[in-house]
């Protein structure tokens, strides 16, 4: 069994890897940004690249209507269709389901890459790209997985599902209804389920056991005044400035009340963990090129990316954003601002804190000028436990083939579906990631290193083994 | 003599008016805004088709050529031609002097215009179209005067020169160097030069003695982190937004130390004209739309307006301005702020107070990003003498058309080419606005409004005729 596995990874190093690459060319080449109204047809174009892949390899697919969004001005607009596909339908084996999404972020060449976004360009072994690690690549590592075993003519150890949903960069819409909808059918034979929508801490592989939710806000504040009238009105731009520093201060503590007082304490194992985890704070602050840190030690750094919330703030609408010097005094002006969410914080309690707090803030000004507050999108955090069968199982695939323990790591971004998964099915579910820790998702640059990409593939197809040997403890 | 004028009166309000549309029409559409180097094209155009109309009419005109500009990428790119007319040259005669320009501020149908920016629209007598009110109605209004007097074959009671730019909008690139090269040239016989790029107070007429300078700034924070950090790094958003916010309190107060200062005292005869300008404050409120103005008798709010500096924010460049939801951490953020410079303020003293403070502010952070301030624009302010023969004949005119005294007014926003030929001519300066008070400059929906068009248009014949009739005091 490991020889033949042997021979599959050489036959995949020495002669599928440019077949690989070129698959991945192809889908990085369709502007799958599902953030962009206009580029819809590229995402549709996707989703069918995608159900036709997996009908060439001999799997059962589905492409599922999953309705239709509404856009703010009223409109309404197709989703993508979900693909669903099934490879093996032995009831005596495990069934895992795959899941990944081929949608991206919105990507341009002027936001400052170094290639052309949508035209996969390898330098220095390195695949630079939108949606390159996230997540093509990973779905395309265990698309290649499945054609492993088939192209040695060997019968897969697991039953195999995939669901490749094209919107989970704007919030996964429809993906929830679907997977409710198929609790009692497509799911319902499904033992694990596993998402490699992430990255690695390190050069160490890593799975991950938790990942932050978010809680996604627009502050609005809003005057009618034209813009010729500086000195005379407060302007929207000074009030939403005002506000908006209210929520950090300048060390990086958030400010709203409540917020802090909601995260579970640190425990003792957990602090423990944290210590075990091979991480050179110099290492990492070179890689990521900043000279100073907020945490000057390592289980305070692990903490607040992965187990504490952050607030961000990413922009703000409405006012002058181009290059130059225009001296407009825009009208209204939307703040976008996300606050990520850790076991114990409620986003609904999250809501509520954050509108009352700003709204409060504001009252102190005595503006003349309207404030709005909406929370936009509201993702619950998710927790594993790194001592369930299907992590033991990832630690030895990983050993297999990369001859070392894993990083057992959270994620500080959020996968919101990671938690949809547990709370809909009740199945388990491991994160296993392939993707680099600086691959630049959702960045300019984005990539998947060649070595990433090969080793990747080749843990999956152990990962799949591994799995197969679960021994059933309620069946 | 007047009998005649009111002959020409007529016919521009029965017959001409169509033409004039149609031109300003035709000057609407081409998009010569000077700020998008993409649009350069178009700008050459439009000076061509300024010269080209100033030729058929007979004038001697020149296309200047000033150079090139150089852009940040380190590239250079031909700077628009300043056009030059002149009509007539009785040596017993004054001349005056026309400036305008006909470049536009950017201007996109989705920045929130009700109709296509570059396709003029009438609706319920007002023209809407980007540049219509600043500055190609006015300059327009100017060519129509001189017109006027040909379509009755009667001389100009004065020598009339123009001058005409393209790069107004972006600070008069390369203007300055052509005034200062032609100042013993074409300058040389100049008695007076007249700004129309100005606007109204209120529905009377108004005659402009001020303007307020402008030293533009860039606040740049940054970091060389990837964006899925978060928690780990200060982020340069959280930074630029509180070092923005130690700009202005509250109530509107600049907190810049040395600022205020500066500013010289309100005098008790400047307190007293400012109490004989007509001017409504709930009027104004309701027409510009606020609830609320920051300060509450008139001459507080036109001292603000006119004779104090204020500080906008107009944006930030490099975060996230699109609409949705995404959670990109920017790396380099860079805000544009404005203050308004007035007497005694010097923009050499404002650029270092404004960066000492900025700098001064980001250090007690304790920041490990880079702060880099840079000044832009140094505008400074300009100021007339109300009771010069210029502004007593702009009285007259206004008189003798709309039959009333004119609001004797000084301008909130910058015009540095009437403090440009001050210091480089010499010569003796007047604006005359003819846009409204609620044209939208700058703004979305910018618009001319017929009434203005037409009227202005006889506001210049006649000053024309008033300004030659100023006696000649020093020859």
């Amino acid at each position: 069994q490991y020889f033949t596995l042997l021979v599959c990874f050489l036959h995949i190093e020495h002669s599928d890897f440019p077949t690989g690459r070129n698959m991945l060319r192809d889908w990085v080449a369709i502007e799958s940004d599902s953030s962009n109204v206009q580029k819809r047809p590229e995402l549709h174009r996707m989703m069918e690249t995608v159900a036709q892949k997996l009908r060439l390899m001999g799997g059962t697919v589905q492409l599922v209507d999953i309705g239709e969004q509404e856009l703010p001005d009223g409109q309404t607009l197709e989703l993508p269709k979900v693909v669903t596909a099934q490879f093996g339908n032995v009831s005596s084996k495990h069934t895992v389901c795959i899941y990944g999404h081929v949608d991206v972020q919105p990507a341009k060449l002027e936001d400052g890459w170094a290639t052309d976004p949508y035209n996969l360009t390898e330098i220095n072994g390195n695949l630079y790209g939108r949606g390159a690690s996230d997540n093509k690549a990973p779905v395309l590592a265990w698309i290649h997985a499945v054609e492993a075993y088939q192209a040695l003519s060997m019968d897969l150890p697991v039953n195999v599902k995939f669901v490749i949903e094209g919107m989970e960069e704007t919030g996964s819409n429809g993906l929830d209804a679907m997977i409710m909808a198929q609790r009692d059918t497509f799911f319902s034979e499904v033992d694990y389920i596993i998402i490699s929508d992430c990255g690695w801490l390190s050069r160490r592989p890593a799975l991950t056991y938790g990942t932050r939710g978010n809680c996604y806000f627009f502050a609005e504040v809003q005057d009618l005044h034209s813009g010729v009238y500086g000195g005379t009105v407060i302007e929207p731009m000074t009030d939403l400035i005002g506000i908006l520093d209210t929520l950090i201060s300048p060390s990086g503590k958030i400010l709203i009340p409540g917020i802090r007082e909601a995260v579970a304490p640190l425990s003792d194992e957990e602090w423990k963990m944290y210590q075990d985890i091979q991480f050179d704070m110099d290492n990492y602050k070179n890689k990521i090129g900043v000279n100073q840190l907020m945490y000057s030690n390592k289980v305070d750094l692990l903490a607040h990316m992965w187990r504490y919330p952050t607030v961000s703030i990413h922009g703000i609408e409405g006012a002058f954003s181009d290059p130059g010097s225009k001296t407009v005094i825009p009208a209204k002006v939307t703040a976008k601002f996300s606050i990520r969410q850790v076991p114990d914080m409620d986003p609904a309690m999250v809501k509520k804190q954050v509108t009352d707090y700003l709204h409060s803030v504001f009252a102190k000004r005595r503006s003349p000028n309207k404030l709005k507050v909406t929370m936009v999108i509201g993702a619950k955090p998710w927790l594993a436990d790194t001592h369930h069968p299907l992590y033991e199982a990832g630690k030895a695939a990983i050993k297999r083939v990369f001859n070392t323990d894993p990083d057992l790591i959270r994620e500080g971004g959020t996968i919101p579906i990671a938690r949809t998964f547990q709370d809909v099915t009740g199945k388990s579910i491991i994160m296993m990631p392939i993707g680099g820790f600086d691959d630049g998702l959702h960045s300019q640059n984005e990539k998947m290193s060649r070595y990433n990409y090969i080793e990747g593939t080749k843990l999956f197809i152990a990962y799949l083994n591994e799995v197969s040997q679960i021994k059933r403890t309620s069946v």
